[in-house]
């Protein structure tokens, strides 16, 4: 007995995929994914329509979904993030109901209460056994943590395990038990390694973005947070590397030991953990190679489900106890809403991702991001989405001085201690628009192409049709 | 923000633990608990009563459990396994309700599909962070797996970890992650570790016992499962871990290499798994010290969850992978029905545990017993209860001779190709009868004082009140 199936198509058939039904996709092997193409390709060769399509992100290299939603075989997506190239098409609405883009965190808490319910998961996983046990540490597409996966496959009516790597009964360290797996599906790829993950994510050599992150840990430093037990996440733009690098140097000159460092991992997170800047790594998503590699050799490196990351509704999730995140923001405004949604006409390009899950779990939620960016200002008046509540959100640190939410009256006056340059974020917007002027608002039709919903399930802002 | 709670009373009330309401209890502790009495305790203390306790099993050390029955504290008892001395009491009738016995798979599965919900969990952890991530490998109480007490946290409307071990957050290779977990109390001493582990335990000298051992080696020879990939899985009696030593010499003599070693997990599968005869081991529960050390060090010795191990509705279970399972009996009749819950008197004194599970997962299931006990036979024209149904038992082997289930005829043709030596199992009761004579049958009561729930949620067996 074993759950190997010979083709997608069959897979799909016995899963009893129907009109109207929910279909789930994980996104770990992010712009190198074949598994959302090829299946959504074979559900429209089986005349199946009217599906809702749960992915965690959509990357560039999904763009054939815009066939998909044309024909009307996906008539409602759900998602974390939406890369460029998908969101001007959403943009533009071309689709007739809104995107509901929801957290990482928020995503699979709604999988597990109910809300969103889903028929039919799939699996991309770089090694399986015949009986569904996978993993994402071992095989030729490997991409380190399944943690977006495994609230899909858990709570689905239907999972499928697509694979391009079986390995023998029982394939240990599984990060899907089998238990939760319908059927196996062996393909001769499942991705392009050189999509899936970055062979090394690189450190920003932009002066102005070394002096953010040199300012970062400085705001860092002066918060009080950093000392014995320390934790840390930071994303993969290249300031916020920078940022983690200057953080090690003060780390291990000081002797400070923190506990553990969060999220998505890159190999910069690796290093500090290799030099006992942390006690272990919490990862949900693997950016780079090195990270790859440490979870599958080092047990301090350790993968976690989403939920484990960042699901409000858990009995509580590793951001709860989260010091400090750096993230990123395409426009914050004087409330300290931060966009990360949309680019500066109104196109949606990005996602909330795990932005506003550890933006109200983490003590210290720290914005960083220069003045303007292509000739526009960072800050402004009111930013066109709300993706993350300023009320969340503790300082901005820009390269002209830093902003620290007016509640957080403490750490301003331990910044200015500290000798940091801390203004008002209506100076800092003042600044902006003295060096690039004042945005043109973009023109925006009445039409919603979005939803955005908040972590706690509200829908916190709209996202409106742009003209094409 | 952390879970931590001044004490078990405290917890309790946090709980909102009421009247009528159901708690849960896991085993890995075994003889050497002290959690479940601690609880009970202080549960009585708060004057709560009517309560299903929900076990995975029930030893020796938990006799206060008499009084909190006799009091009305616990008015229904749901379990695996129950030893002798808590079932001589049940067997005299001293409970109202009567005991409903389930399989190690079948619990998990009523738990996960709400025909048995659990209010509060006490989960019995070696260590713990503040959070409640927490595990059996590490700690001075360590037990190793802690795989019935996970289908518990995950289902159970509140959770408390009881640990005396806090270790500092985040604790990495949980065996409970903190999203499952409301609070955690630290207390001095979760158990006697005499108790929890045998140092190691012991193969038998008796030679009836290595004649049924070798015995036994020979019809897995025999029965020709015994090849690249083989999976077995045998208890912790004397004859069976001499049965596990003589195969070990035989896999490595002709260079088998299997695939698995499953079950409670004694020292001799880790020497199996250390001289190559495994690739890995899949564990719900360690017997012994040397488990225990394995399964902390070794990623190829895997901690599995009960419903991983055996439940008839997850996706599928390792059992269903299984070769070879040798199990013990009380009992066993004419039809192959095997009686693991009551001694010849009637009285309970034991269980299924994963008994009827790995004997309906594995392509051949094996009892190995001696024709008599104490003067009694073991082989009889019907079982004074039926824990598993002879449809799932392959092959009886005993001193005197082997007996094959009818619907095996190739596997009785093998058999006897290889010269062993196959009788009737009538035969074999004849055997037993001449050596013990015929046994009495006892004398028992109208009242039912146990339910034999098989793992499909059948009722196929009621045990009956014996005389005090």
């Amino acid at each position: 007995m074993n759950k190997l199936t010979d083709s997608i198509k069959q897979a799909i058939i016995d899963s009893g995929l129907k009109d109207g039904m929910t279909v789930s996709f994980h996104h770990h092997l992010r712009n190198g994914d074949y598994v959302l193409n090829m299946v959504m390709d074979a559900i429209a060769e089986l005349g199946i329509k009217d599906l809702t399509l749960n992915a965690s992100s959509l990357f560039n290299t999904h763009r054939p979904l815009k066939e998909h939603i044309r024909r009307g075989v996906v008539t409602t997506i759900l998602t974390d993030y939406m890369a460029a190239e998908l969101g001007a098409f959403i943009s533009e609405g071309n689709m007739a109901n809104p995107v509901q883009f929801r957290t990482h965190g928020g995503r699979p808490c709604d999988i597990e209460n109910g809300k969103t319910p889903i028929d039919v998961a799939f699996i991309a996983a770089p090694s399986s056994d015949c009986m569904g046990n996978c993993t994402g540490k071992q095989g030729r597409s490997a991409c380190g943590s399944l943690g977006y996966a495994m609230p899909d496959a858990k709570n689905a009516r239907f999972t499928v395990v697509v694979t391009d790597e079986l390995r023998p009964y029982p394939l240990t360290g599984w990060s899907i038990p089998e238990t939760d797996v319908d059927e196996v599906v062996v393909v001769d790829s499942i991705g392009d390694p050189a999509g899936i993950v970055s062979g090394t994510t690189k450190i920003t050599r932009d002066p102005v973005g070394l002096l953010m992150a040199q300012t970062a840990v400085d705001v860092i430093k002066a918060s009080g947070l950093l000392k014995e037990g320390f934790s840390f996440q930071t994303g993969a733009g290249g300031a916020s590397l920078a940022a983690a690098k200057y953080l090690k140097d003060v780390m291990l000159k000081e002797k400070i030991r923190g506990s553990f460092g969060l999220g998505g991992i890159t190999g910069y997170m690796v290093d500090m953990l290799n030099e006992g800047c942390f006690d272990s790594l919490m990862d949900v998503q693997c950016f780079d190679l090195k990270a790859v590699e440490s979870i599958r050799n080092d047990p301090r490196h350790c993968e976690i489900s989403a939920t484990h990351y960042a699901s409000p509704e858990a009995k509580s999730a590793v951001v709860d106890s989260l010091d400090v995140v750096i993230l990123g923001a395409t426009e914050i405004d004087v409330d300290f809403n931060v966009n990360v949604h949309t680019d500066s006409d109104g196109r949606i390009m990005g996602g909330s991702g795990g932005h506003s899950d550890t933006a109200a779990g983490a003590k210290l939620a720290m914005i960083i991001a220069p003045l303007t960016r292509a000739r526009l200002p960072i800050v402004t008046d009111r930013v066109n989405c709300i993706s993350t509540p300023g009320s969340t959100i503790d300082v901005m640190v820009t390269q002209k001085g830093v902003a620290v939410n007016p509640r957080d009256r403490e750490l301003a006056l331990r910044l200015k201690e500290a000798g940091i340059k801390v203004m008002d974020i209506e100076e800092l917007k003042a600044v902006a628009e003295k060096l690039s002027g004042a945005p043109a608002k973009p023109r925006l039709g009445e039409k919603i192409v979005a939803d955005i919903i908040y972590r706690d399930g509200t829908v916190i802002d709209h996202i409106r049709q742009v003209e094409a």
